[in-house]
């Protein structure tokens, strides 16, 4: 019989995470202290995060990075994930290509987002933080730090963008359960958030709305530090366990993909997959395209632009160099909410100029049309930002089917979507649209 | 490091399933043909299921049963699942009891409902089955056939308890993502349905009368047949995959159970992790206990009375030996809806009458409790179904406690509850309440 699931024992956890920057022939560009427009200091970061964070954050030095044993312990709750191969998949689309893919989905908060929100719980215990606060989109990244903080006996506010507020309650409940306060953004609790409501009283909220509220909250409470899912050095860092995993598990199938695919928001799932593989071409090794599937509607990849910018609306994070539409862009309200973020990561940003990875752009539709596909062949239902990956995994087996050759394709599932089936029920309905970005909307919000 | 999860590989699954029913001393008195008077035959059974699980069903003489491997190939997607340690749980009772639990939530569709699912759709595609019927209560099974009856390429029609159809819509899309029909029942396609519609036009429906509409619509389309999720020996048979490996992944840890924990609706996860077990204790080896866990608002195993019942509403089905309510009893609208049946199998019920098993009920808001309880230390947000063998683990860990000796007690997380957030939103919102039956209720029903 052959072999579907590659399982890797707990005694086979990673021990370090791989930190990519340490590596790179070209460094990202610093971050930018907007008052000082110094290069950003761990002394900059540290009233908002833990330091042991903000020391990853900078760290240019070490490409390995310990995971502490308490990290490592929670990670066996669902550590290490499957590496899957999708016969399904590939015998319905009638291609020579091999079809793998990391199964993050059995985290039990159904994303990649645990990865992260377990050190960055432990770290900030650590130093004496009791309370975190934080921002959510879909909700992946809330519910994740949820339980991080209950597992590490932290208390935790998550200001969730309205849209997602509204449209997956589920996840609200889910984070309650654990335990965190939730509260819709734009608020009236901050500054930030009221500023927004008085303009726009019908704000449906943006990630960048939510970080500028999360903050604020942070900067005002004592022993209380703020957390991010994305775009930072740091999440990226903690997200390689992902593509550490699954390279020990191509090698053991006796694979080395030729392509890797992952969804794009700001970075953190794609990183995670990415950099492992990656660090073998910036050696010179295996020459793998790695391909970051973002959102038609919000193409800060494949339609943005490269320059300095904040993190959030309100501009209250450091300057960041990044491929982004402009802090005060506002997508469309697509059903991956986690991709609904303005901005690239700086290490993924570097990357894409130096050509070193791609991106691609895709429709809605186009990326429910592959969930469906996945789930009846595959049994599991995607999230959302996994049908992107999925649709460009598909795309790219069926070119490997037009060309005759087989091709080794891995792609990251982040997440399942059991908590999204309302966006498949109007799917299905038929009463999902496709939504376009005008020339015009980009630059109006970069020149803003 | 401690290790959490005992995983097996996919070339340990087991390759055969263990039919207790060959090893009982006493074995359970025959199933009757309600028009002959006479025990069941495969010719009776097979009209309405595919011959081969006709076979199974009425089969007392062979204690294993090969597992086709059509059928292992498609458990590979989410078996062997793995077998943890709940040291979290511990920790947080503070018990010398060692807990351990096999997450059956892994499966794709949340459940293990699937280890049924796949092997009926695939003798029903095997035997020339075009369509299948079944019914769901909380939605479980629905699912899983939904995906099985997709996976063997056969199309599908549910009947779904009306109130959780209107409790659970998720559940009703994640049918209609895997390509499934569903419709709310009582429902005016069927004569079972239309009769009970005209007596009670508000009726919020339970799996008898939703069984009474599936029997119906199979017996009236071609090459059309019927399939059950719980209750029969057949389905018990399938489950018995959780405490093979349960068994093997015990051993791995150097344990062997005190007391194995199920909870119970018809039966069919209870069996799965038990029988394996129990074939040791039948004949004379380890006297482990075995505890159903079924709620106090549908008490069939406390408090309903053994004999010979219809296991449908209509009386469609033959009589089965059995624990009952009397089948026309109406559970409360409790939240495990998949435990909301008013009978158990009948080789369940001679294994409690002889007291080779033990069962309890667990008021609503206990199981909540230690629901929340799990998924603040385990992770995990498990089934309402689940959380009464959760509330009974948490119970036998405390006497432990008190008793202050170590017990190894092992149970079945038969499902996750991510679809059932509603639920836990109604319980943190303290807007649940605890269901309890009259005496009257009950002797009323038997007596119909």
């Amino acid at each position: 019989m052959k072999t579907k699931k590659i399982l890797l024992q707990e005694s086979e956890l990673p021990e370090k995470w791989y930190n990519i920057v340490a590596e790179m022939t070209t460094k990202p560009e610093p971050m930018i202290h907007p008052g000082t427009k110094q290069p950003l200091t761990v002394a900059d970061l540290s009233p908002l995060f833990a330091e042991e964070l903000a020391k990853q954050e900078l760290n240019e030095t070490d490409a390995w990075i310990e995971i502490p044993e308490e990290v490592r312990d929670k990670y066996k709750i669902y550590r290490p994930t499957p590496l899957v191969r999708a016969y399904g998949l590939e015998k319905a689309l009638d291609t020579p290509a091999h079809i793998y893919f990391k199964n993050e989905s059995v985290s039990p908060v159904g994303s990649h987002k645990l990865n992260s929100a377990l050190p960055q719980a432990y770290y900030n215990k650590k130093e004496g933080t009791t309370n975190l606060t934080t921002e959510t989109g879909a909700g992946q990244w809330g519910t994740a730090l949820s339980f991080a903080a209950k597992a590490f006996g932290l208390e935790l506010a998550v200001y969730m963008v309205k849209l997602s507020y509204e449209q997956k309650p589920y996840r609200r409940s889910l984070m309650q359960a654990w335990g965190a306060q939730v509260i819709a953004s734009p608020s009236m609790s901050t500054k930030a958030g009221r500023t927004i409501l008085t303009d726009k009283p019908n704000y449906q909220g943006s990630l960048g709305t939510a970080i500028s509220e999360a903050i604020e909250l942070a900067m005002q409470t004592p022993h209380c530090k703020y957390a991010l899912g994305s775009v930072l050095n740091h999440v990226s860092l903690h997200q390689t366990v992902i593509g550490l995993e699954a390279e020990k598990q191509m090698e053991m199938a006796g694979e080395y993909p030729d392509i890797v695919v992952g969804c794009f928001g700001g970075g953190s799932n794609f990183s995670g997959i990415s950099f492992p593989f990656l660090r073998h071409k910036i050696k010179g090794g295996k020459q793998t395209r790695f391909i970051a599937a973002e959102p038609r509607s919000c193409p800060k990849l494949t339609r943005g632009k490269f320059q300095y910018d904040f993190g959030d609306e309100a501009g209250y994070t450091p300057l960041i160099p990044m491929f982004t539409l402009g802090h005060n862009f506002t997508p469309a309200h697509i059903h991956a909410g986690g991709l609904r973020y303005h901005g690239a990561g700086s290490i993924v940003s570097q990357l894409l100029k130096d050509g070193l990875i791609e991106a691609v752009d895709v429709q809605q539709l186009d990326t429910f049309k592959a969930g469906i596909l996945f789930a009846q062949t595959e049994g599991i239902i995607p999230a959302p930002e996994s049908t992107h990956a999925i649709a460009v995994t598909v795309d790219e087996a069926l070119k490997a089917k037009e060309e005759g050759r087989s091709k080794t394709i891995l792609f990251n599932l982040s997440g399942h979507g059991l908590i999204d089936m309302a966006a498949y029920d109007q799917y299905l309905a038929g009463d999902l649209v496709n939504y376009e970005v005008s020339d015009d909307e980009i630059s109006k919000n970069l020149n803003n």
